[in-house]
């Protein structure tokens, strides 16, 4: 099917399948090399990026809407995925940039469509890993890629100001939730566990103080196997252990009191 | 106006002056005689009590649409306000429900009706000085009282989840934020700051570990007066320093990393 054929069909589906006014986005994030990576859309005309995002069914829960749209874009079931704000401020949505849009696909549209009236969108950030992701395009742009947290794109509409809100969040349940299980390969060292926090806290932590931390949560299982082709001293491996892993995000590591 | 003009005034006026789908529910904490409390109003029909809430205005943002509740329910303009989660499951409403307490007041309505179709709600929680607050009811309920967090009546619905979501995000909130500014008066001293934390995070904290993070933070003027009325070594008073205390909370309080 023909783009503009695909979009005509969501014009004309949405007013009765979807829930109005509302919409999910979402901030996926994965960890490679050593970089906080967000997956983006390039969007179908402009120079521009988008985050993922989608509309909700009337018969739907929010939270499986954003589920329905983390599947299609990075082909994976299993993802730690947060609803992290609700963004509803009037300026958020301007019907003439979606008008313009939609005419240049060759579509006109009357400007009391529903996709062009006020959406009040949800946020949800995800936690993937890297190496597991397929990127996959939505109908309304033309590619999937991973951006560096650091070099990110412009983005459409109010993009870049919820992509700063899911960092800002993941930043701060770093202080009452463990991470870095869907972030990390099942078996990672100490120096690349600590990697990830200083990656996304975005500052050195100090490495006895670290592990020391780490070790005392009870999250972590330390393997018999060593890390392979390292010249000397080979670094202890690490997994994680699932159910106090799960405990503490259930539960809060209360690391402040 | 009686109430069921009333009701059927805003029954009317909603289908085009109210967003579709969505609506916010307030869970309102005050502090009094080491007791947290939570605002709630008498179903006008059912021994059943319910979260302050209410619709969201077609040219309103979402936040202000809370604001708005809670002025309305507490005469007050200048409270802590926290989104703090979106209630979307599915069985979270119920129409059956809504045209039951419709009939009773005399009121026939369609099932078309934009008030009985599925609402996504948004979760605020508000922190306010107890004794500032005047509780005033709305037209769907007959009262409004506070009751202390460990009393709760029958909430109505999804109620009691969502106040339980928004005590559990309290708490998790305080590994990372200070509290205390509109919860406490503007003079107190520091068991009487001590006793907050243990009320909301339900458990003993130990006194000298308390009073020297707090100090840490430098988040309190030490004031030169002392509690007046206590018998010996009368306890110093402390205030807000407001300036940091609005850093700590926008910065985050770095209690654990």
């Amino acid at each position: 099917m023909e783009r503009n054929e695909s979009i005509s069909a969501l014009l004309n589906a949405g007013d009765y399948n979807l829930l109005p006014s509302l919409s999910v986005d979402c901030v996926i994030f994965g960890f490679h090399e050593n970089q906080l990576k967000v997956l983006l859309l390039k969007h179908r005309h402009l120079e521009m990026w988008a985050l993922p995002g989608g509309f909700i069914g009337k018969e739907e829960p929010t939270d499986a809407a954003a589920y329905r749209v983390l599947k299609e874009r990075t082909g994976m079931n299993e993802i730690f995925l947060e609803q992290f704000y609700v963004f509803g401020e009037l300026d958020r949505y301007q019907k003439e940039f979606h008008m313009q849009d939609l005419k240049k696909d060759g579509i006109d549209v009357n400007e009391d469509l529903w996709i062009l009236q006020r959406f009040v969108t949800i946020g949800y950030y995800a936690l993937v890993e890297f190496s597991k992701v397929n990127p996959t395009s939505d109908i309304l742009n033309e590619k999937c890629t991973w951006w560096d947290i650091n070099k990110i794109p412009a983005l459409i509409l109010d993009h870049r100001k919820i992509l700063d809100k899911a960092l800002a969040t993941l930043r701060m349940h770093l202080n009452y939730q463990p991470i870095g299980y869907n972030l990390l390969p099942e078996k990672f060292t100490m120096p690349e566990f600590q990697k990830l926090y200083e990656t996304i806290l975005d500052k050195k932590l100090d490495r006895r103080n670290f592990q020391r931390k780490m070790l005392g949560f009870q999250i972590l299982h330390r393997l018999k196997e060593t890390k392979k082709g390292v010249a000397h001293k080979a670094p202890y491996l690490y997994s994680f252990n699932l159910k106090k892993y799960n405990n503490a995000l259930n539960e809060g590591l209360n690391v402040g009191w």
